[in-house]
């Protein structure tokens, strides 16, 4: 028989106090749902009284089968829990259950609470009766709870068997600095079950060391039946545990997997790499390439010495299937790469070819040839499939570039101003006309580009919907004179995306190489047909 | 007696197979010499034969203190170590030490090497010996140790006994595969050192499973001495061990600092902040705010509940001080902090001033507007203290750019080639004259930095020897309209180095900027005079 193991998401609320990330409502609603369609066990959503937003979201319930969490605090010392603000607005949300935080560390108590051990204790039993009585399951987070055991076990301990006795669900020992390692959590949970069993306690934990993912896996293994963390580990300083990695691991390594079970089924596992992304997009920042299960490049390879065992059996060089996240295999073409790498790209790419065909050399060299000039195809997939269809066959002429010309200026305008104008005109040969365009720009590539994309004639249905959503420079060694590689992502309306890349002295021309490969990647894809 | 654990870098050998990464010899010898410095013990630097850039890194040694060390292959099967290339490489690099990568999985003995079992462990033995008889101190890296000792722990203890008694100085476990867990380190640790001592026992650990830290940890209290790592976890896939966050533990967790010793002194602990954000110039990209120690983030707090307690004393909500390894703290109430470090920046710079000065507190309110903005005036101390002499009064009106223009054109010569051209030209106002100067360049910037610097009529002689050594661009929001930073590194004949900052929506703009500000802050130095 498996040991359930309970997953509370904590992102709408902990989440929510990191540095740079604020929520709108409807980004609120939008990730209760997303967690609650994964099987996630709670869904804590803020804290209701502390804020408008807060009190807008917990308005009405937004979850259907994970319970709806509101946080807040145990009473107040000196007041009547019926005359305590703070407790009326939990008991007013729309709320299947309510997350006390608590102070279990003595000095903190003295310190931040100003009041005594007891009267504490007694907040924490008042608090949690009250929400008990209103119908409401409840959890009490024991704030520093393992800085407070080190420092007095006794009344740490005494805080957790207090919230337990008075009916909470949960007893939830947080690491609120962090800084507590797996060992300590390990022998500090194993201690504490002798006093509250395992399947009423949590982990809430940080990643202060590196090791918020570590320390939930080791209080599991001491016991703990609920851990607590966020979507793609964010959080106050340097997050909280990561859900998204602990998913992976629950379900995956049989050391848990065959132990435990969670309320994710198999079914949405495959859906965890478009859980992790899908919050990226929420928060309008780029996915992490590097993250464990989920990252575009964790099951990545660049050495040319594995990449051969690979193609021999790709398992030997994974810790799981990639497919069962979601996520897939990648072998990295670089220069340190072979054949055998190339080859595992054209098959990716969909492009039949011989290992033996002296095309394929070819392509290969140009390849090695070109990154030893600062092309780094493994970052640029789009461009590294259009090398490889033009050597292999397969790419149209569709137009032709005849000459371009960037301009910046800065002047004084009409009105005494500085002002700094960027414009483009470009000649493009399409079929038997030729096109003459110009833009302005807020930059000398935003004017190229525009002026590339205003008028391709026949061509224009399919590039409509095309848009740049990143470019990065770098220099590749010091100096104005130095190369220049400029790396472009753009997407289209059906949200794909590609990476294409230019490689020049001239930070214009590095540029343009890189948007025309953008261009020419998305008409191939959409099957354009030559214009006359 | 503490016992000493040896911290081995490989950055520049396991970090150079991240997607993304790829080094010059200029990063290659830059980073070697910072982990040199920094205390290190060993440098791994790369796979000499395997690549060009290699064989040049170890045509010489490159640390001073730390181990220099070359990565290759244990010799192949079917040849004698005379006669395999792999290891005459390796034995022709300026390295202090060998690290050979062996199989220790009998399944990748048959399949990915196709050879016996014992062929295999005669080629471990024999290519020590013949590094041990070329006075090399000798490594082996077991790869997939920890997949193969659950597969066959006869052999795989086999493969590290024979390392061992060949002569092998460290012996070490790869979780090349990076998804075992931190129990099962801990307990195939254990049953090793039965066989081989933990002090000659090493642990190289990935982050596929999000606890490469915990792994190497775990491996220390089993036993093992060495820990291979990167700088910032960089590495393959999910990435390898994260030493800056392994250093901050095992130097500042009692648990470790107490019984266990490493090669970096206390001082250089307060520049772990300085190393990371160092390394992450040299990939030119942002540092992650939430890294453990290091991040900008990892000692903030947004004062939410936290508040008053935060106000009573910081110090109970951080799991170590910021100070000790050169972080700071940031509680986002306080405008004195910001305070703080102007005043110490101008006692620096040598510009007196008062604390209550009310042009201290426009400076402070621009420095923070500016750097809203995108400004980042740690990395450009130039412009900074430029901007504080022009608050407090010492910057004369030199010279006058009243307009400028640069165009990059591609077209065909009269060759008929297709050739992409730059021009600047710039009209200035020299005291009484108004001089206007054309230049070429490789690029637009370049361009404009050469007609800029062309004729600055009186003030020419004391720019005569500056020189652009470096250009760094990022972009700081995604899309070709988004803001960017120009960061240039200037320097003069007496080896003074300064660096300067510009920002814009247009890329020529921020670059025009910076170079404004490096030629006005050479002239400042110089103690120009005004000319008439």
């Amino acid at each position: 028989m498996k040991s359930r193991v309970h997953l509370f998401d904590t992102t709408l609320r902990d989440g929510a106090q990191t540095s740079g990330i604020d929520f709108s409502l409807e980004d609120k609603c939008l990730v209760a749902r997303m967690l609650d369609e994964f099987g996630i066990d709670y869904v804590e959503g803020g804290y209701p009284g502390a804020n408008p937003l807060d009190d807008a979201f917990f308005a009405q319930k937004r979850t259907r089968r994970a319970a709806f969490t509101a946080f807040g605090m145990t009473k107040r010392p000196g007041v009547s829990v019926s005359n305590d603000p703070g407790i009326a607005a939990l008991l007013a949300a729309s709320a299947d259950a309510i997350c006390y935080v608590a102070k279990s560390w003595d000095y903190h108590v003295h310190v931040a609470l100003g009041t005594t051990l007891e009267e504490n204790l007694d907040g924490i039993r008042r608090s949690v009766e009250a929400a008990v009585a209103r119908g409401r399951e409840v959890l009490v987070d024991c704030e520093h709870f393992f800085d407070g055991y080190k420092a007095n076990p006794d009344y740490a301990r005494a805080c957790a068997v207090a919230a337990s006795e008075a009916g909470a669900r949960w007893v939830v020992l947080c690491d609120t600095n962090g800084g507590t390692l797996p060992h300590e959590i390990e022998r500090i949970v194993g201690e504490l079950t002798a006093h509250v069993p395992g399947d009423r306690l949590g982990i809430h934990a940080h990643d202060d060391t590196g090791q918020a993912v570590a320390n939930s896996l080791a209080a599991v293994r001491a016991g703990v039946r609920q851990i607590q963390g966020t979507l793609n580990g964010i959080g106050e300083r340097c997050g909280n545990a990561n859900l998204i990695t602990l998913i992976g691991t629950l379900k995956l390594k049989p050391d848990y997997a065959d132990r435990f079970e969670i309320g994710v089924p198999d079914a949405k596992l495959r859906e965890l790499t478009t859980l992790s992304r899908a919050f990226d997009e929420v928060l309008n920042r780029a996915p992490n390439r590097h993250a464990p299960y989920v990252g575009a490049s964790a099951f990545a390879t660049k050495a040319g010495i594995h990449a051969s065992a690979l193609m021999k059996d790709p398992r030997t060089y994974e810790h799981v299937e990639p497919e069962a996240v979601g996520n897939r295999r990648r072998v990295l073409v670089s220069d340190q790469a072979g054949k055998s790498n190339l080859m595992a790209e054209l098959a990716r790419f969909g492009i039949a070819a011989d290992r033996d065909d002296p095309r394929v050399d070819r392509l290969l060299a140009e390849v090695k040839e070109r990154e030893a000039r600062g092309f780094a195809y493994e970052a640029a997939d789009a461009s590294l499939e259009l090398l490889a269809r033009r050597h292999l066959g397969g790419v149209p002429n569709y137009f032709d570039v005849q000459s371009f010309r960037v301009m910046v200026e800065r002047r004084h305008n009409a009105l005494g101003e500085l002002v700094t104008v960027s414009e483009a005109t470009v000649k493009v040969r399409v079929g038997d006309h030729v096109v003459f365009s110009a833009a302005e720009g807020n930059g000398p590539v935003n004017a190229l580009d525009g002026a590339l994309r205003k008028d391709l004639g026949g061509y224009q249905p399919f590039i409509a919907d095309l848009e740049l959503v990143d470019f990065k420079v770098r220099i590749l060694n010091g100096g104005t004179g130095a190369t220049t590689r400029v790396l472009i992502e753009s997407k289209d309306g059906d949200e794909n995306r590609w990476f294409t890349i230019g490689v020049s002295e001239n930070i214009i021309d590095a540029s343009f190489q890189a948007l025309m490969d953008s261009i020419v990647y998305k008409l191939v894809k959409s099957g354009a047909a030559l214009v006359a």
